[in-house]
């Protein structure tokens, strides 16, 4: 079908035996267990995790998560099923009957009739204890269970939201999605440190016949995207990209996944920067309705104060300044810089957070940077003296520089004059 | 938002004036011009690339296509619109009035009030002949151009629509997509030979510095799957997959995509293949009914005959057969096999061709391999004297094996028999 091999393979990590007597139970997401209406009295089947246990005199509580959402299920059953290895960590299957809860904590409760342990847990060999907050760098240590723990659950939940929604909203858009390829001989605009990519030493074929010439991890798939553009108009691609920068920071990752997009027959940076801001809302709006406790959960443990200034920017229009602009704010401020802003050169992060700040915590779109900071191929607004190009970057309150673009120069005669300036005549020729 | 860096570029390739006098016209793609119902003069304005130009007496015509779909929109424009530069090949807006046509060939044509050449194109140095289908072998000289060619759009809308229909699949069942790591240490199962990565030799760190273990391009996201399955149930990955197999062929691309997904708590190979021909169904039928014309060009030119068997294998439920069955069919078959069918023995090609064929051309799940087959991990059906695992392979007419898959053992004494007879013990304790 589709010019890609696909493997399917499935995990069985249960042993349960059919449940004798009862009509079989329809098999429920935590998600959609909890999100059920009217809940009255259906048979049910959930399979989870162990996350607390409270033992009472005759009743018995349970929270069972399976990674469909923040939230548990609760169990209540009666305490003859209390036992050793209903434990904290422990995996089960639980049947019974879905019903409302009295309690105003959760809309519906399961009415436990049959619990199997499927996998047990042993309380003190298990790196995470109940009811206690790791720290991100203890979890670290566990990277085959920590995604059970709820802010590495949630996050992770929201990176798959947004995946989706980004995918929907080109689709939606009109786009045609691209695969570029990930083994490439091209280092684009030399965007930054490469991986080489061999043949591992067990393969006798000499390493320079294999592909021929040297070949690289992506940094871009800018110059595929531009070739497709040229047939399909409106491209994008969302795949991993690699920077071999050997910096162990937020911003220095070896590998991650950007979104590119080109666009043919485009006009101006207004339509440009529209598509900007449709992504950018689109998709946390879909996140915000998709996921809400997750997203609450980070406003809550790891970014507090965001909620707001989220909805805010969801609401308003995004602000438009030139680069000229904001160098005139950067220069009025009242705030001492380690680089002196000066027309000409670079917006750094400091300049970044300030403009952000200045215009009311708002995403704001910068263009026009001028002609010397960019590359050769970005349009020439020929607006002497100052001598700009029409490209924007979208700047955002606790991120910095998201997403960056151009209008770009197709006149013949001004790409070769700019080839020739940059010294780049030669490569061109080749 | 969601720990990767975006980039948005525009490719800017035109430079037309606002059209004066008139209201600014609606911008439609061609797709959705030709999908207008109940045309009626509405204003728009469409932009592309010249497929054909019919210069008649009075009346010129010509055939835009922008990528959007196969089909071009044909348009007519008085013959003093005629000019040497509307050619095959040049890049053009119109303007004009979308209309019903009077040809039975298409519903809607764009009658022109204003044509502008965005670019020229020299139909001499044009490297593709206006009317001539070029072969495949010749279009790969152009890898810059030929996607403006019929079968090379239609190949890749279709591939976008299929990437697209596969993500919502596992989305709408309930499947938290994660991005499994392509940059990785283990080789999961020794899938296949390995590409090594390292720092390009201009970075100056010592490379055994870099990732400290040595790193290679991964062969599967299996580990990585597995492990978020025990925290979120259902889980996929669609990502680059590489393979360092100095051959060129259809069957052994270095880059390629894969679709890999892990189930927890899944009790049946019945469960199983349930997803796998969901996926398998929902993804061609997607497909079908968004691209129907690029399907038919496909069926016409690329595979002819696969029409009506991709109908059959929509309509019917896919057949099950065990391992043993098999090789009992292919025992009694009265063809000459290079490979003497043997229980015992690995399937090969002409071995699932004919099990395909056999079945009445339809798809086939063939299921129970001998355990000496299959990895460690597969479950032990404990059916001796056979000793069977429940491993399945998807095999689908014209392609061979689509899909693998297979439950696995979650008993741990027979884990640890299993890796002891594997001579795996040892890697398993380090």
């Amino acid at each position: 079908m589709f010019g890609a091999r696909c493997l399917l393979r499935a995990l069985r990590s249960c042993s349960s035996a059919p449940c004798p007597g009862h009509k079989p139970s329809a098999k429920l997401s935590v998600r959609d267990a909890l999100g059920a209406q009217n809940a009255s009295g259906e048979r049910v089947k959930v399979q989870g995790w162990i996350r607390s246990v409270r033992s009472q005199k005759e009743v018995l509580f349970l929270h069972v998560n399976d990674g469909s959402s923040l939230e548990s299920l609760q169990v209540v059953a009666d305490s003859s099923f209390d036992s050793r290895e209903l434990a904290f960590g422990s995996s089960v299957e639980v049947q019974g009957q879905l019903v409302k809860s009295l309690s105003k904590r959760q809309n519906v409760e399961l009415k436990a009739e049959k619990i199997e342990v499927v996998g047990n847990c042993d309380a003190k060999a298990f790196p995470f204890k109940y009811k206690e907050r790791h720290p991100l760098e203890y979890l670290r240590q566990y990277p085959h269970l920590r995604c059970r723990t709820n802010v590495l659950g949630s996050i992770l939940r929201v990176r798959s939201e947004a995946t989706a929604a980004i995918h929907s909203f080109f689709k939606d858009s009109g786009f045609v999605h691209i695969h570029t390829p990930v083994i490439t001989s091209n280092d684009c605009e030399g965007a930054g440190e490469l991986f080489q990519v061999t043949p591992s030493s067990k393969i006798k074929v000499p390493e320079e016949n294999f592909f021929n010439v040297p070949v690289f991890l992506t940094v871009s798939g800018q110059l595929h995207l531009e070739v497709m553009s040229g047939a399909f108009t409106q491209v994008f691609t969302f795949g991993p990209t690699f920077r071999a920068e050997n910096s162990q920071s937020r911003r220095h990752l070896a590998e991650f996944y950007m979104v590119e997009a080109e666009i043919s027959f485009l006009e101006s940076l207004q339509d440009l920067m529209q598509v900007m801001e449709g992504l950018f809302k689109t998709t946390t709006m879909t996140v915000l309705s998709n996921c809400p406790e997750d997203v609450e959960l980070c406003h809550k443990f790891i970014a507090p104060g965001q909620k707001d200034r989220l909805e805010h920017m969801l609401k308003n229009n995004f602000l438009i300044i030139s680069y000229t602009e904001a160098v005139e704010i950067l220069k009025q401020a009242s705030q001492n810089f380690t680089f002196t802003p000066e027309w000409g050169a670079d917006l750094h992060t400091e300049h970044e957070k300030y403009l952000v700040k200045h215009c009311g915590d708002t995403p704001v779109f910068v263009i026009n940077y001028p002609l010397a900071l960019k590359p050769f191929y970005m349009r020439d607004n020929e607006d002497s003296p100052q001598h700009t190009v029409a490209a924007v970057d979208l700047l955002v309150p606790g991120v910095g520089e998201l997403v960056g673009g151009s209008l770009r120069e197709e006149r013949y005669h001004f790409l070769e004059q700019r080839l020739a300036r940059s010294g780049l005549t030669e490569a061109y020729q080749c």
